[in-house]
């Protein structure tokens, strides 16, 4: 029609073709598209649905196809097919005849497409799962390496009390450990095989969904053939443990580049992973932990999308699902490289010991453990607190630190105050008086590391 | 300074006072708090590092308090306490003296909130599981009610196969499963106790953390104290669960707004379920399954709030994280009353099982069988799909259904059809023809309604 | 380190290289990188900074270099070039030497970066400006086309009262028309030249800022160095204008899919915007209008990237902001193609008047209008409203209109009723009757429709 | 129904009630309602639809129950009025019968939630733009105060140049002032009268929408009654334009936390917002800065909830758009807080000038304006950029910076260095030498200072 067609710049035909076309993101499918053919032609067969030199064509068509797609033979072009399924199922045509056309028995896309998606989310919640591991093992190497060097606690990213670097490291061990268990999740999410829900109802051939489930690797057939063609569900748990775990990546990055700049100087990133600047010479940038820290947003962005799409859809299936999977896709290959990157970035990064211990030093560190030696001598800890307020302010107004006070000048703030006091000022003592379950001291934290090695 | 305060309209130590508070969020964790104190006094003292007395008057206090908040006769004033660890605590004070200000050794508001925040998800979520269940009894009666009644199934809305109305249901209730599943995962991730974490590294108080946790019903405590202060990925998990099962209520509100519509007529709602109109008279509105429908933002809103809170933290714990608990606790309420709302709706809803019959007789729902007639007589499913297509532009020339077609009309397109075909044209017949695991003939769906019974 | 390297499918230069370009993103912001330094160069050649030779051969090969690329001639590869500027500069310098060297002169990548993403975003916007004309075209032609048609008016999806099909159409031109206003107010939000900002500081040379905005079209320069390379506002104001519109055009496909439906009718869409499925020979799917109604997630999900990504980042650049772009280059692509594919099918739809006038004759619509005719006649429009409820529950008893009433029926509810109610229950006279601005009755439409064109 | 009902805690009766009400949340729009109700009456009469003695009737009546709401005399109850808007009516009906019962002729909830929805947004779009200004006055306030401070630029959180602290400071203005143009965008957007729409499609009574839209001070009333009671794009571009500048906000605290620390000591907040520790007698926390970064993800939270509510409802009014007033309240809320909040903090904090200038000295921050020397002699660019990391190699393992170096130190790299280059390695004339407009130089910021003061 004249009045919008003037507006195209390719024909109207073309562009319906490559808006509706699926096959640019699909296209990664095509290996599990390959085994789920295969799973489906041999049970085919063994119910005598087809013929068993059929299901042999079959079998060896998409072998052969599969060898000169992963040689780049043969590439697939959107203005000839849809999606993927199509292009492998054609291309079995043109290769093997009616056999081909035979395969698509007893299935329709919905529930092949929901097969490949699924085959194709475990696999890559397994290769995240990996990446998980990776990554943990740099942490956790890291903090054997720099076992006992003590770095300032934060809260509000003021000082708060002495902590063991190896004690803030497996902090992040712990929640990639969790991270872990959510991509285990969604790889169970997807672990239910759709082949046999047909386009929503099931079919009339007498298919055997058991065989093809588990010819497939996965444990069970989808009790319900509607919720077969529509859950999608095993995505969303996908993107999501993505992208909590890229939020903790945000966390780790943040802390990366805080410690890399001129104020804190607690680590150097090797060379390989930082960068420089065009203009200023002097400039060495940590660019990788700000992208992977950036990258959250991408993640999450995601996720939302796909909820969004999802919203108010009516079963069964319905075209919107088509954009299901780009953003799993992006959000697994985000998180895979994330994983790697930061991996890299932990192994080959320097402590400076002397700088976070120089910091430590610094903001009344003590006082806590100050206010519980009163606490201990029998002072209510709310007064206990009040008095170390007062010293803290005392030592603010002399510009000196708790060690430099004088037993007089505590004693001044409460006769409890003996010489035994100094011993709550030092910063390893700190460290160590903290034994209890999960706490900072040496022998607590190498319980802890030994338990993280443990889990890998 | 007159600059900006000039526009203050309250006094800046008021503003700073209610803007920093968070007791009108945290005031609904009082029982929570008193529980987590009382265990926390009682461990302190089978420790030897507070009397028993102490904590008894503490245990007696608290108890006293807490009789008092739930009977009304204690409110407390965001003016005068931050948050609701420091009201209780104060009033504790108030009421057992010095025993009082001895709760908070060897703890500090960081694993105290942590702790709270915790129990709470634990509760909700078991909350949130039992409205679940509900939900799905609802459905399951109007799948047993209704076992037999046909509808069109569809796919991208248009008719595709006829299914029964109960394996239509019981796709929704595979759905609240899953649903039931990830709350279930969220109520474990908050099942660790992060008390005698302290403020970030443990304590110097020689704590029993493992009795504690026991005391309050935890699994273990968390093993990692800085973890254990700025952790809240089971506030995501909670909020997630919640918005994936909000998102499938979206879905389910939108088939009955669509069933409920003049052109479908498939259901009546009860007026119970239904709204008038204040300018049209005869409207009967399904106003709740809309308003049930339109929450899912609401609640997927909460989900992106917490996770762009979380980004880009630094350990260990931050101000932001006040944040974390008015969207876990609207996520819950919602879904809570959204579950209660559907399953009212669904259960008093009238199903017009000839509304239904009459449409599944449009749109050639036999289309897919007589193409599977043609393909099991040996012609391959791509030819026999191109055969159907030609009888069913047949059937739209005439105006009339496939049922309607002779055998002649039939022959004319292939001569494998023969006088049996006519087995295929029947509603109740293809769908009975469904037989495979997952599939839409009754002895499926009864075997899977049966197994979604057992499952509650 | 062999304990993580172990991973790493490709060397770990390889990965950096890879996981930190961005060539593979703003590679399509070649000519904006080519119009930017042609204009920089021709200033530093102005301002006496470089030589007039060394402009004119940095021109002259960045010329060369826009023609090679667009010709296919150059193509640039990530394992070489970090990003599209670098390409492009070193390039330059292999073809023009040390006057390719000297095009750096006051410039960082920072504003290089910032100037480019300006130039691109302007220039997108434009374009879907121009597309979302194209769509009210399509709109305003129907509306036209099928002016006096009359459908039911849906509140909740209930019948409400009768209105024509052209002031539904212009419903969605308003909406589009605030869109268009949106991604004007995007452009506008663009249309400021960063250059000269440098790194972050401005420079030491002596640049003319205001030459190099007016060469590049910009309005202004930007007033603050800082601001100018940090600032991504303009990609939200993009993004979020293509959100928006992109939720305007789930509604209207929303309502395409329903009228698309066995149960509705109300339209018919061409083939080319239909498609078939594999298994169903009878189906013809609305699969246009789900795609671009799923697709409103893809674009607030890159919102929401976005937002998150710029969270909390401290001035001035960050490596996070490099992730900007991908998103906002989606949306942009994603709603243009979704404007053109909603003309297209919006302009070949067929409008089925019978079945929309079928449909309107159910649900009672006159039932406001005989209201009205009471309160007209002094009624209070509350008691109205109830006397007409019974009349509307007497139809329903009766399984009939309330054009089927006698007078007798109505005055047996209210003696006001006279014989000139019948000219209530008439659908066309109820749609002229609704004669104030923006009202439904074709005068009305009519001056709408008019103000609708005259916009465009 | 025994099955589920058994799950209730309150009556269905009950529940549906508080469910379905949304009086907790437009019960703030009772000023709007009311202004909008008499606007109603007022032109009913003038039009001759009610009698003036009713019209009169209904003003003084909502004029005794708008003092009778500020007074606390009159309070309204959920499980008596689903809405503010049935409330008031029905109050008023109690007070003045028969008249107003006839306030509701010729309108709807539709067109009347809508119309008092616009005028509460327009409101308070109109209080945040203040409340922005308010907060750019005390950031320039401070940037006056200290206008010469000089502290390192930042990119990458790297030092990069010296900036002057007023140029930072003037670069959050300029971000302000760009959410103040959305802020009165929304404002705009809100600023068109959907009174006189009824419920969808206009009405039969000779309303004039002109003069109710006037009286209300909207500019004109909306040309499209489906539209008119349809729209939220209003309360999208609110809630949007609270989100970016809560945005803003995030990076604005996120450096007042880094500068609060001790690593960074650039600044010290006041104690009115600071607050303490529980358990660390010596922590000042910037809880007001953090709390204020963390109320970003609420806000944007709102952003994406409405959206997803939004999304894919047909035309006109469903019960779904209930849920967009909380949002956009919060929104505006949270914003207008942390606006206040912000002020104050900035306008009460000092900066330390000492700590600054020493970060200042640190990181070779004049590296890009020796290398601006050379290329200045004639060198490209490119490769003075080498030349001067050569230098800053040297320097890094001397530990000394370039100021430290000799002139043969220099002249060892190129021969172009000459005694004059001392000029370049001195903070203040680095800052100085930044003259181009938008640049760091005094004269420029103070050029810039004077343009953000104008604009207030």
């Amino acid at each position: 029609m004249a009045l919008w067609s003037g507006r195209f710049t390719e024909g109207a035909d073309a562009f319906t073709q490559r808006f509706g076309a699926s096959l640019p993101v699909d296209q990664r499918l095509y290996a599990e598209d390959i085994a789920g053919s295969i799973a489906h032609a041999t049970m085919l067969a063994a119910q005598g649905i087809i013929a068993t030199a059929d299901a042999e064509a079959i079998t060896e068509g998409l072998q052969g196809i599969l060898t000169d797609i992963e040689s780049g033979a043969l590439v697939f072009d959107v203005m000839e097919s849809e999606d993927i399924h199509m292009a492998i199922e054609a291309e079995l045509t043109r290769r093997v005849g009616d056999a081909g056309a035979r395969l698509h028995t007893g299935r329709s896309r919905n529930d092949q497409v929901a097969t490949d998606t699924r085959l194709y989310a475990k696999r890559r919640a397994g290769e995240l799962m990996a990446a998980n591991v990776a990554l943990r093992e740099a942490l956790i190497a890291q903090a054997e390496a720099n076992f006992d060097v003590i770095l300032p606690g934060y809260t509000h990213l003021q000082h708060a009390q002495p902590v063991l670097f190896s004690h803030h490291m497996l902090a992040y061990v712990q929640m990639l450990a969790r991270d872990w268990g959510r991509l285990a999740a969604a790889r169970n999410a997807a672990d239910a095989c759709p082949l046999g829900a047909a386009a929503l109802a099931g079919t009339t051939y007498p298919l055997d969904r058991f065989t093809t489930a588990e010819a497939l690797g996965f444990d069970h057939p989808i009790p319900n053939s509607l919720d077969a063609v529509s859950d999608r569900d095993f995505l969303l748990d996908l993107i999501y443990a993505c992208s909590v775990s890229c939020l903790h990546l945000s966390r780790l990055c943040e802390e990366i580049v805080l410690w890399s700049s001129a104020e804190f100087g607690f680590i150097t990133l090797s060379d390989a992973y930082s960068t420089g600047s065009s203009i200023m010479p002097q400039k060495k940038n940590p660019d990788f932990a700000e992208l992977i820290r950036g990258k959250s947003g991408r993640v999450v962005g995601d996720l939302v999308s796909l909820m969004m799409t999802l919203k108010s859809l009516p079963l069964a299936y319905n075209k919107d699902l088509q954009e299901d999977k780009e953003g799993a896709m992006d959000a697994a290959d985000t998180l895979k490289d994330c994983y790697t990157c930061a991996a890299g970035m932990i192994a080959t990064m320097t402590v400076n010991a002397d700088a976070m211990a120089a910091q430590a030093k610094k903001g009344y560190l003590a006082a806590t453990d100050v206010a519980d030696y009163l606490a201990k001598k029998g002072l209510p800890f709310r007064r206990a607190h009040e008095v170390v307020g007062h010293l803290v302010l005392l030592c603010d107004q002399r510009g000196c630190d708790l060690e430099d006070l004088t037993l007089d000048d505590f004693k001044a703030e409460s006769d409890l105050f003996e010489s035994d006091i100094v011993e709550c000022l030092n910063l390893p003592a700190i460290v160590a008086a903290r034994t209890t379950f999960g706490g900072t001291a040496p022998a607590a934290v190498r319980a802890q590391l030994d338990a993280a090695k443990a889990q890998l």
